[in-house]
């Protein structure tokens, strides 16, 4: 992040409350000074030491001089800066090798955009291509043609979580098997505090609440995920012996976070893997597990741990 | 289209000019009039005979009474146009049944999207999907070996136009194979016009000029297809035994279209089939040859008649 400010007046209270916000989020913050050549000494004083106690880079900027080589040197910054960001991993990195032949299942749901295949799919095919690898792409009802077809059996079946009961029954018990919402797990998420987190399935307590979390407004169907498919699943699994549980839905960390046994969240398809793991991380500091759509449809149709066998060894 | 004046007022000179244009490009024309309750008799005779004349359909609309029932009767009025309107047909629409394998040879270049593939490649993949059939999709680099895993051939080969040639070295001669400019040509433009326009690359004129048409701003890499492959392939195909030639590049159909022997039209992925087909009439008004990139690229890799084979007796 950029933060500009003129060295010829001092701190306003909204900076001061926008900087300290900015500081907690950890992520590298370069303070771009202005009106160098107008600056007040006390100010700039004042500025530089606090920008320079919070490991903060900086640069200045003043109309007289030559623009083009302050650029240069903010842009000297910015990637001087570019390790310390997290590098999201693409969806298959490291789980397939040149020459891997990957089968993947995208039934067409109502809620699939028209004419269109779903981001998660597209950007797993264009990885696959991208790293030398067959892909085969079929909906859950001609999957067992496809697979008589082959000499031999894929690499990798990746499919959509909502189809894991029958591609499951479908697939030899050998077959690795994982789904789109588990890679984007792996490529947008804490994996390993989603790993922790499964237990709070195995645990909930009677009268739990449940926070459904979606990064984006998609038109809800009928046979909606989050608001339909999962609540009847979850109640399925974990309320048959009588445990009762409360669903609610939201875009955002509600302000009675607190109240809530478990988050399950979206596959964040649409939401950049900075802001899913500040979304974790919040959550892990108020000791609210959190797992995905994929995790818990793996879980819920008895896939685990097989649908995350593929990525052992891998995620960090 | 519809076309709302006010019963009120005669036509202005603006109107006059608009509805003779609209006339010329024969879609379905509804006139909605407007201020129907403070309606001048001799303007609403006037402008009544002049739509129906032109075999238009009529509305009318008065603030005074109940709006709803007037669109009623104009979104009746829009569904009695809509067979007037030549409907798109779907890239593999009746080139495939059900549980057919359908093999797409989709290279990674340098003007690929980032992370994604580009339309034709998604809507097709869509197509087979919503059609039953299994898709494979590889790299030209990796199709020999998704051939040999195969126990069945694939029931059609769709391959990137550009590389023709070297899909066509792996396939056997037998294996029924298009692609996807082609299917797009079929799709989007005027398929019977672009067969018979192929005769003008057998016959190029010496010193002909040929304008490479596109549909959208794509940025240009250094191997771009229309400025860079096209005319280097044409040179070599059609300039060997030393006849001259000129290329233009233009998005619009240019003032001196009458110059030109030829136009080498984009795939019009990014255009609808309305405004191809607009294009095209147009240019064929006017005499002057229109094919497409697939369909220049299949002639100049000696792929034709057999990239068209597999759309035979279904193409319009």
């Amino acid at each position: 992040m950029l933060f500009a400010t003129p060295l010829n007046q001092a701190f306003t209270d909204d900076e001061k409350s926008l900087i300290s916000e900015l500081t907690k989020v950890k992520l590298p913050l370069i303070a771009v000074f202005t009106f160098d050549d107008k600056k007040d000494n006390k100010i700039h004083t004042q500025k530089e030491a606090y920008f320079k106690s919070a490991g903060c880079k900086t640069a200045y900027f003043s109309s007289k001089e030559n623009t083009a080589s302050h650029i240069k040197t903010l842009y000297k910054l910015i990637e001087e800066s570019a390790p310390e960001v997290t590098r999201e991993l693409t969806p298959v990195e490291g789980l397939v090798r040149p020459g891997s032949t990957v089968l993947l299942v995208t039934p067409i749901d109502s809620a699939a955009p028209k004419g269109r295949l779903i981001l998660p799919q597209v950007e797993t095919l264009r990885d696959l291509l991208d790293r030398d690898c067959n892909a085969i792409v079929v909906k859950e009802n001609t999957l067992q043609s496809a697979l008589e077809n082959l000499k031999n059996p894929p690499d990798l079946v990746i499919t959509d979580s909502q189809a894991f009961a029958e591609v499951s029954k479908i697939l030899p018990q050998e077959q690795p098997l994982t789904s789109f919402s588990i890679l984007f797990a792996r490529k947008k998420g804490d994996f390993e505090y989603f790993m922790q987190s499964l237990s709070a399935l195995e645990n909930f307590p009677d009268g739990g609440k449940v926070l459904i979390m979606e990064a984006c407004a998609h038109h809800q169907k009928e046979d909606d995920i989050g608001t339909v498919k999962i609540p009847k699943l979850f109640k399925k699994k974990i309320c048959a012996g009588g445990k009762a549980v409360t669903f609610e839905w939201s875009r955002e960390i509600p302000a009675n976070i607190k109240d809530f046994s478990l988050v399950i969240h979206c596959g964040a398809c649409m939401i950049t893997q900075k802001t899913m793991l500040e979304r974790t991380s919040i959550l892990k500091a108020k000791g609210i597990p959190v797992i995905n759509y994929g995790l818990f449809l793996a879980w819920a149709n008895g896939l685990l741990p097989r649908a995350i066998e593929p990525l052992k060894g891998i995620a960090k």
